[in-house]
């Protein structure tokens, strides 16, 4: 005889998207207990149970996941191997980190979507400049050089215009990260698809959004994505979930798109775990991507993902001249009585996420404006 | 020169209203700092920062409220003694003990709201059981009587259908309590008038509710009131928006109103905090009744409190035979994937408040009907 206890959700790693899963698991009444890199970080603030450690530590992560439900994450980077014990000690790890090397290491992730038959860029991993160069001789010049492991952001993307560039990604990789070569898709636009897959194998596709970015930075999502064939959405949302099946993810994953001007797609990047792309869902699904996260985690029937409204525009705020974020809601507040805000109370750093904005409505104009001048308020800019 | 600093609110009380405050808090960027009366009530398990320490206790709230930007409540039973002197020491309290009192004290609510022409039941305070029955004399049998403290789902109000139940209300009362004798409105239904006012005077207005009570505990609401004439509805609105204002109320206020067979309406009960018949306000409307309260309290905008579908419908989980309400979910989220629910991880006793769901669509039979299936099964009807 135990007695009744609720649910606890083990999330490693403190930033702004294991704020917004708590914020979801209050509702399921369930636990969150947190393993924050440092206490004051985005999400130690607002969970009840924080313990402050080093999430590459196999002794911190052991104690941590003691009596969780389930562990899940925030960020992909706990080293498989360390997830491989924990599993081996009896700890339940969602995504698991057969799955989770997918988003970790973008070779493995090359080989194996090539295998599922995928569409992909031309790649091929490269030890020197020499292959590089070779490569962008083979296929045409510019290409694309990309870190396996440790990107984000823009960072670990080198685009290379000739071979004069080829030494460089190889001076700046970190120690021991391979080198891919990958053809250069001139795309018209990224999109993503969103996808949540539960362990007894049930899924649900979120519409598929449009991503803009800035800088290799994601700023503005338009759902669903304008323009978009339907007969290209539903093809976007099948190839998310049969990667998502054939890896075996459990949780959210994003399939981060490329779409060419004749409207073919190629995949560019996996993440799984709750995604910028899917923020709009919050204000703008009937599930947000943060509730069937923890859903997926625990098991739970997966809710419907379908859209709110007809649009749904969510922009980020990104550091920008202006420190004091809370106050400066008095304006967007008394601009917009329907905007949605998420402020993720981290310190301002120059182009650093500390928040966004969301904007739903039957006019997409108008609410892509609303969105764009309340972020833009946000980054400092007075005139927005 | 400071640096910029999040808002710090502190909720007096942890049960499930400061835990809703909490999640709504997340997004707005706002820190909660909670006194909670145990360790494990209902928003102690998913606030960061906890105080367990009595409520009335002068010191205890002193401590608690330094550094805080403002104190507000779960519930309102601090004393308002205590709250002019902690207003004295500086600290700022929404709503203040002025407005306050007017929630705690039935007596002092009546001769207010019958200065101010506000339609209420006749009404008088008596000293003995010869005072209600005079007074039923009067006024017509039956009669009811209420404690002017202390009382809440339907505990503290006594209905006499003659004058031999006289003595009961004075033998049950709490010591100090006085007893108000009231006349029985005869009414076919309760509405809600849900109401968030800011110290600058900016209100707003939610559409009218009608809640269904059972044993004196509300149990469902429907919004909008079915049938609801527009020309009661706008009066029910400036009512309780005339009754904020006069009050001085800051912060979410309801207003209980019974509605007679011929359309009147009068004032049953005033609520001055985030209100049971305002829950559906998460999924049903475009800014929560508790992210509302927050913003009010911090004086920055209101939002938005329309609806975002035809018809939404909130219905009580009260404990019943079932105890394990986190795997009944399974179930729940299986059968409908646009159910929303809140469970507010408090231990199942029978009648008890432990969570609600929401259904909204455009269809009122078919939303009531997934409400009041998901509710029943949530308090153990395996038939529901």
């Amino acid at each position: 005889m135990t007695a009744v206890r609720p649910f606890v959700v083990g999330i490693i790693g403190g930033g702004q998207l294991a704020r917004m899963m708590h914020a979801a698991s209050i509702a399921l009444g369930v636990r969150v207990r947190l393993l924050a890199e440092e206490p004051e970080v985005s999400a130690a603030t607002v969970v009840h149970e924080v313990m402050v450690g080093d999430y590459t530590d196999a002794e911190t992560v052991r104690a941590f996941a003691a009596d969780c439900d389930v562990i899940t994450f925030d960020h992909e980077h706990v080293p498989t191997g360390l997830l491989r014990d924990l599993e081996a000690a009896g700890a339940v790890v969602r995504p698991g980190p057969d799955a989770l090397v997918h988003a970790q290491d973008k070779a493995i992730m090359r080989d194996r979507l090539d295998a599922l038959g995928a569409p992909c860029p031309r790649h091929r991993l490269v030890t020197d400049p020499g292959g590089l160069v070779s490569f962008g001789n083979e296929q045409g010049w510019p290409i694309i050089a990309k870190a396996s492991r440790g990107g984000y952001d823009g960072k670990g993307v080198w685009k290379l215009d000739s071979p004069a560039g080829a030494d460089t990604p190889f001076d700046q990789r970190t120690e021991g990260v391979q080198i891919i070569a990958e053809e250069f898709v001139d795309f018209t636009r990224e999109l993503s698809a969103l996808v949540v897959r539960s362990p007894s194998g049930q899924a649900v596709a979120y519409p598929i959004s449009e991503s803009v970015q800035r800088n290799g930075i994601c700023v503005e999502t338009v759902t669903p994505a304008p323009g978009l064939s339907d007969s290209v959405a539903v093809a976007a949302q099948q190839l998310a979930l049969a990667i998502a099946h054939e890896l075996g993810v459990v949780g959210v994953m994003a399939v981060e798109l490329m779409e060419r001007a004749e409207g073919t797609v190629v995949v560019n990047e996996l993440a799984m775990r709750p995604h910028n792309t899917g923020h709009w869902t919050i204000d703008g699904s009937h599930t947000s991507q943060f509730e069937n996260h923890l859903r997926a985690v625990l098991d739970l029937p997966l809710g419907d993902p379908s859209a709110r409204a007809p649009w749904t525009v969510m922009s980020n705020v990104l550091g920008g001249a202006l420190e004091d974020l809370p106050s400066a809601l008095v304006h967007c507040f008394a601009r917009d009585r329907r905007l949605r805000v998420q402020l993720y109370d981290k310190p301002v750093r120059p182009g650093r996420k500390v928040g966004h904005v969301t904007t739903f409505g039957d006019d997409l104009d108008d609410a892509r404006k609303r969105a764009r001048h309340a972020s833009a308020y946000l980054m400092g800019d007075p005139n927005a």
